[in-house]
């Protein structure tokens, strides 16, 4: 990605080295590794960040990772890093820099990209949410007809919706307790059904929607802001069906009711966002890396500023790290590079991700889109198709939920997975009841004794059990599956910025290697293009004629129902 | 799976014809299957229960599901449908029925298993359900101090969470509105996550727990249980550290804030629940399959007895389906095949479910476990280890949201994945406000568009547009990605219930073929056993020298911690 002159990465020596050595692998089994090596928790572990990653159970040993640290170096990893970090344009295809590590550099810091400091611009548009949060931290934002606002909705989808949606519920425990209390909601789906939900329960006098879009042409995202608008007019304007005991005009609806979000001033205003209520952001910040910027609006609603600033802080310590660890110690590197050998040398096409807290509830469906929407690409830097895999399936829930769930498939089934297992060390320190705290702390306790039984389980199959008597196949358990786990001291704002992070650089130096460009997103614009076509044609303004049999077939159906 | 003796389905005449026939297709574009047949649609549509199932997006043709049909018929899906539905002992590792189907009998019918009417107990039971749900709804279960319950936590994991969780979802619009007001909340993951939550929010005077487990000795939910119990005793009782103003025992806390559901009458009463109180279900009836019965309490809290019932109806018509349906036109088993051929002549490992209808959430959670709990196994009937693969890896979110997502690595990414796409034809016309209305009519049509289009460029690629001029290989979509489309009329109780059963008959169609059990799941015993080892051990109760090196450093990491 990084240098256009490149070979395939099939093609560096590293790569060739590392198809011999997998051979030599391919009859050794995990609990052997461990065997021949005392000191292998050492050798794969490291500490970064309030993170502690446990790379032992990768079926891999001290010879792989030396092969693919050649591999790394090779594939340029150390200068596509320095050109990620100083705002070169490594989004090839669309020509610009992404600069989600400018969004978190802290107070004071500068960078110069193509002559404008960046950072100044970020923490200008930092201080102007930091006001908007404020105003309704203090009950001073107030709706059209008076009242303070009590429910924020955010309207976004993707990048708009999955960071914040995630982070709010990972840090509920942040609220600030001395606020005007707000209740932030999410509503993404185009069906409305989220929505739908809230009109039927939310007073329209006290609720304001965020319309977060970074193109803001978004339909998704605008079909559900029409609704909003629609409905808060029919209930407080004038103009409305249903209007109220003192109607309002809808220009001061629209003002104080809505917040937009995007790179685009103009679209904001002609939809009717006043410029006071407008936050920006900018071109070469992707969405799936957008939450630390004013994207991330509902997370400063939720845990307050100083919070917010300390998820960017986690972050910005990741990124140092990353820029100035030498690869071997380097963890995002690391983690990276196991990928590679799991995919790529071993055949691995799927990964688990498993969060041993339930806080992580949405850490799955974020990673999903982080890594499936980055690296879910065939077409390298110089647009030749690949001849090697790329990012594989990537899926997960609470690991204890999936125990109950699908471990049977990673146990037993018949194809390989690679799991993450996370966890936090400490928890429940606060909770106020002695004895909730005793049995929460428990519950705890009790957590991480599943997450680490899981992943030795998966490792050494039925090694895991002393009394290992003769028992039918069905019973029986292969191990040989590769993990990693990764620790955190404690959920905190600045170790879940670190933990994004880290996926964030993890991504960065697979597509490196892969020659494949991270920060597009090809890949759904002729959805898009097309669904336009076909809503067209379902409201009777296309040709169904030009259609395949399946779509006729399926619109016919629709219309079908619409008659009954 | 149904015959002791047979032979192992790779080595069925079908098997190998469908081999050769697989190569035969290998280089034909889905495109071209649709050029050469003019009536595909016709061809490879079902409509049943208020379902029409599109397969016409499967890369097969005519002969394709002609060898599968041979397939089904060497493998004895005939055989084997009857033998699940008359109550036969289709699990034969624990050597007992599999009597799912038996819950939706209707009322009247009869099954005899064994010499015992299932169809009466069965009656039974749901009449004592229905009694409990009455008393709730009509405001008369009181709390033991007098006030009538209106919070309601379902305390159960995996089989005893995710079915009710999906359906109260997915149904919350049938909420009956005559009824005293009772909300249902779950609490599943042992770390108390969900729990602790609500045990800040909920006066524990009005709180009903619902204690799920078929065992009644999963360590998940009995964990949350005694939470939920010390803090009701804290709040309430005379013995508690903040008694309230009329302390009441420790006994009438126990029986007014507790029903219990299992299989363990004398475990439930031994814990303290009230025989008033405890809900049976039967050892027949495994977790995954089990939301028909008791343990779908929650769900006939949410929308009454008589919509659980329209449940059960829907259901049951799709049981009569399976049964009587020749396997050409049987629903359930073409759904079968259409997996059977992706996975064993195609190759395609991952398989992902994309609701476009945001009740729908948890339907792909619900579906992961359904599928790989059931089909994650490696074993025959005879003990020996397959060697083709089973259950591809399963995941999914609403489409909508995906298409921001991973929707990318479907349309580009190096990897074949089959989807699902569900959606309903009509929805929104009960909502009242016709301006609401219409904007959200308008909202479900851009869904379905969206819905329609996904799955043409997934087949199509390029040729999905008229304009097909040059572009740079970054833009340009491969296509040939096969889906299946699955329609609900209307979403309802009764095709939800429809739904629930097609997949549940589906992957009993793929046990069959791939001869293993798909009602057992002795992959997730040895992380239990081993999780209660590791549990002591981190206790300081057990020998933490015993454990390899990495399990070592991760229980040393949570000690240190705990020091600090």
């Amino acid at each position: 990605m990084a240098a256009s002159s490149r070979t395939t990465p099939d093609s560096l020596p590293a790569w060739q080295t590392l198809k011999q050595h997998a051979q030599s692998l391919e009859h050794v089994h995990l609990k052997n590794l461990f065997g021949n090596d005392p000191g292998r928790w050492t050798h794969f572990t490291r500490e970064v960040a309030g993170l502690t990653l446990d790379l032992s159970k990768q079926r891999w040993d001290d010879d792989t990772l030396e092969h693919l640290l050649a591999l790394a170096d090779e594939a340029g990893v150390p200068g596509a890093i320095e050109a990620l970090l100083s705002g070169k344009r490594v989004n090839i295809s669309e020509n610009r820099p992404a600069l989600h590590t400018a969004l978190r550099l802290p107070p004071g810091a500068s960078l110069d990209v193509e002559g404008e400091d960046v950072a100044t611009a970020v923490h200008e548009s930092l201080s102007q949410m930091e006001r908007l949060v404020e105003r309704l931290h203090a009950g001073q934002w107030r709706g059209a007809t008076g009242k303070p606002i009590r429910h924020v909705v955010n309207l976004g989808v993707g990048g708009s919706d999955l960071g914040p949606l995630m982070v709010t519920h990972a840090l509920a425990d942040y609220r600030p307790d001395d606020i005007h209390p707000v209740e932030v909601h999410f509503a993404s789906t185009m069906d409305g059904s989220q929505l739908a939900d809230y009109l039927t329960r939310f007073n329209p006098e006290t609720t304001l929607f965020v319309l977060s879009s970074k193109s803001f042409t978004t339909i998704d995202t605008l079909s559900n802001a029409n609704t909003a608008r629609d409905w808060l007019i029919g209930r407080l304007s004038k103009h409305g069906e249903l209007p109220s005991a003192n109607p309002v005009s809808d220009e001061l609806i629209i003002r104080q009711h809505f917040i937009g979000v995007s790179a685009s001033p103009d679209k904001m205003s002609e939809w009717g966002i006043t410029p006071d209520h407008q936050l920006m952001f900018w071109e070469w910040v992707g969405g799936r890396y957008s939450l630390w910027g004013t994207i991330g609006l509902p997370i400063a609603l939720v845990v307050g500023m100083e919070n917010f600033r300390e998820l960017l802080a986690g972050a910005h310590a990741m990124d140092r790290h990353f820029q100035e660890a030498p690869l071997a110690e380097n963890v995002p590197v690391l983690l990276g590079l196991a990928g590679i050998w799991n995919v790529n040398f071993l055949d691995i096409r799927a990964h688990s991700i498993l969060p041993y807290d339930g806080r992580l509830e949405y850490f799955a469906a974020y990673l999903e889109q982080l890594e499936m929407e980055s690296n879910g690409k065939s077409v390298t830097g110089q647009g030749q198709a690949v001849n090697y895999s790329t990012c594989p399936v990537l899926w997960g829930q609470l690991g204890p939920n999936a125990q109950h769930a699908f471990y049977q498939l990673l146990h037993q089934g018949t194809q390989p997975v690679v799991c993450d297992f996370i966890a936090p060390l400490k928890r429940y320190d606060e909770v106020e009841d002695p004895d909730t705290r005793r049995h929460l702390k428990s519950q705890h306790r009790l957590a991480l004794a599943n997450c680490f039984a899981q992943s030795r389980v998966l490792m050494l199959g039925d090694d895991a059990i002393d009394d290992d008597g003769p028992r039918p196949a069905h019973k029986r358990y292969r191990g040989n599956q590769p993990s990693t786990t990764v620790l955190l001291d404690k959920l905190t704002p600045a170790t879940l910025g670190s933990l994004i992070a880290l996926y964030e650089h993890k991504v960065f130096v697979q597509a490196v290697i892969w020659d494949i460009n991270p920060f597009d997103q090809w890949g759904v614009e002729l959805g898009k293009q097309i669904a336009t076509d076909t809503r067209k044609i379902i409201d009777h303004q296309g040709d169904l004629s030009r259609l395949d049999a399946s779509s006729r077939g399926l619109i016919e159906a629709f219309w079908a129902a619409e008659q009954e």
